[in-house]
């Protein structure tokens, strides 16, 4: 299983368009795909009480059997807009569903943007039937760029598998919640495959590796009302259904991991102003929550990321965030190092810090990928989150005055 | 009952002396407390799991009957320093209590500094007998500057209350977070009193107090090694012993709750790289807990302080930092204005944003203290928490390359 990086392969069953409505100024900012009959999604939504109207929307059609249409838009988020907000999601819906003639309920909506102005409806309504007309296997490498709010660059992974009884692909991209323009934040991330498998069997997989990936990553700790992770499949790969937890889920549970991993740690590295990504790995938890809280507690405390920002071993706050993670470990069995590309370097064992040359971590840490490895001893369960450094320009990136 | 800002007022049954023990290049770095016979101690410690060696000491002194001397270093936490670290604690305390001449039990010992080096041994000991010699009760003024590590300003604060048959003098003094050296991170807090109280009712009221005072200030979200908040009382004023919650118990109560406010928004306010004081107050939850989870959420968002900085009048970003603050109420039900010497500005009304002037609020936001007002209208119970902006400075501070 190889992660295919440059380009998005097609997908059986699903059709792509994507276009320039003027929500935004200059780039693509709207989306469509179309799912062939029988399609399933699955997906993981915001956990954010004050929820944009679409996101409401689209927690309804998941519970639906099948699914035909996702609609996209990036420039505006569609949150707090109220009545009128919903309102005008119901008409989108409607439009929608007319062009490609389905049910309401299987069309999913989603927006990322500004949060408290409503949609223009003047630019998006027109757009639809040309997204329509221009549908076609082909266009899913235009998608990723459509999606894109402040992200620097697009953010798409893909795998083909290939053996004598299971074929299948997988196409997913991503954007991070840049929020260079005030009142912007939403982490949104798109997989089509066409593996033939049971709806619940796509939602356990989705729910599980959701837990692992995209909520393992953080760039300031802050949950956007829109974030969504929506796997679909068209199912029209030739492999035998999938209905049980056999060798062929694990294959495809594994490559959608990987898919999802990929999209996640481009999110973490894209953090708004970062220069470096940070990688924790905890090693030998007492239980997976422990381990989960540990590793996201380091890689969220800004302390933590300032440091690394100045290229600092401070192996201090490093201590300190795991010590108000809530996780339960003893101080006196850690031993953690740092890594990266230039080497490795110790700074604690058995929770007693050890003397290290500056010069040699100065090096280490002047890299743009980063390894935090803690390792505890007290039991079998590791964790990994991804983060970034805290910047001069995330400052100024959110700091800046709207205009 | 007015607080009285300038100076420290004298404290019955307390002598104070402090100086410079050369841990700290310049400034006094070390200072001691002498508490009558029959003085009692009520604390609230860290909740980091990695607790530095002398919180585990104050922890056991806190559950004798009572204190007879505390000691208190800066420029050094002795935290993650292992066994030689507690060894040089019970060496430390050994010392003091032969100079006060008390049980070891009876002695008190807080520091605050860089994590991970032993104490300088030999500059601390030396000092304690000078620190005995110069005990006096006047002396109290002398001891905020000690106890500073990167604090811009002394923070001090004292009430004295005089009645018919109810007389009390407190006085306390705090130090912030402040971490422009790498590893350092400490809030700790001292109040002397003079009250007649039971230990038990000292003690309840200093932990209902902390959590509406000291647990509800932000700097940047990470809890110290060190953390400490030590409430004393000689018990030598005249008055009758308080043993119930009469109407003497409340008096004192609101007073020391007074102070500790004050002392908390002191340490808001002189957060690292801190331009502004942010307070957020939330009014009419339907719980308390929810109240201070929806307080504490907004002015921990590295998103709303950059916003501030910015003096950006972001709603989204607060109703988003409300949205994931785990409380539970109802987006539509918020009224949400800001603000500070200025005036004021409506910024949504009943969960719908509000057009608004940008001049207008710029104007209001350009102050150095602003109060973010969410009325919720779900129930009678408020909260208020304390915080400050996200700067430059900051990430400067932190990000500094130690040397």
């Amino acid at each position: 299983m190889n992660i295919i990086k440059d380009t998005l392969i097609k997908v059986k069953g699903f059709e792509f368009s994507a276009m320039h409505s003027g929500v935004k100024r200059k780039r693509r900012d709207i989306c469509l795909v179309k799912c062939a009959k029988g399609s399933i999604s699955a997906g993981t939504l915001t956990t954010n009480i004050s929820r944009a109207a679409p996101v409401e929307f689209t927690a309804k059609s998941l519970k639906k059997k099948n699914v035909s249409a996702i609609l996209v838009n990036s420039g505006n988020a569609n949150a707090c807009t109220g009545i009128k907000g919903i309102e005008n999601c119901k008409e989108i819906i409607k439009k929608v569903s007319e062009l490609i003639n389905c049910e309401k309920e299987e069309v999913i909506i989603s927006s990322t943007g500004i949060i408290g102005k409503q949609l223009e409806m003047n630019k998006i309504l027109p757009s639809l039937p040309i997204l329509k007309k221009n549908l076609s296997e082909k266009n899913i490498d235009l998608l990723p760029e459509s999606i894109m709010t402040t992200d620097t660059f697009e953010k798409k992974s893909s795998i083909r598998f290939e053996s004598e009884n299971l074929n299948f692909n997988i196409s997913g991209f991503s954007k991070g919640s840049g929020m260079i323009h005030p009142n912007m934040a939403t982490m949104l991330a798109f997989v089509f495959t066409d593996v033939n498998i049971d709806k619940n069997l796509l939602t356990k997989a989705t729910k599980e590796i959701v837990e692992d990936t995209f909520n393992m990553i953080s760039v300031d700790g802050d949950t956007s009302t829109n974030d969504m992770f929506l796997v679909t499949s068209s199912c029209k790969s030739k492999n035998n259904k999938i209905t049980s937890e056999n060798e062929e889920y694990s294959i495809f549970k594994e490559s959608l991991f990987m898919i999802a991993k990929d999209l996640s740690i481009m999110i973490a590295r894209d953090g708004e102003g970062a220069s470096k990504l940070l990688i924790s790995n905890i090693i030998g938890a007492s239980s997976k929550e422990n381990a989960k809280l540990l590793a996201k507690s380091i890689i969220s405390s800004n302390l933590v990321k300032a440091a690394f920002f100045g290229n600092d071993a401070n192996w201090g706050r490093i201590i300190c965030a795991m010590g108000y993670s809530g996780a339960k470990f003893s101080p006196s069995n850690i031993n953690l190092n740092l890594s990266s590309k230039k080497g490795n370097i110790e700074l604690m064992k058995k929770g007693i810090p050890i003397d290290f040359l500056e010069d040699k971590a100065l090096n280490i840490l002047t890299e743009s990928e980063i390894e935090i490895n803690v390792e505890l001893k007290e039991g079998q369960y590791n964790a990994t989150a991804w983060g970034c450094d805290l910047t001069y320009d995330y400052v100024k990136i959110n700091g800046e005055y709207r205009t």
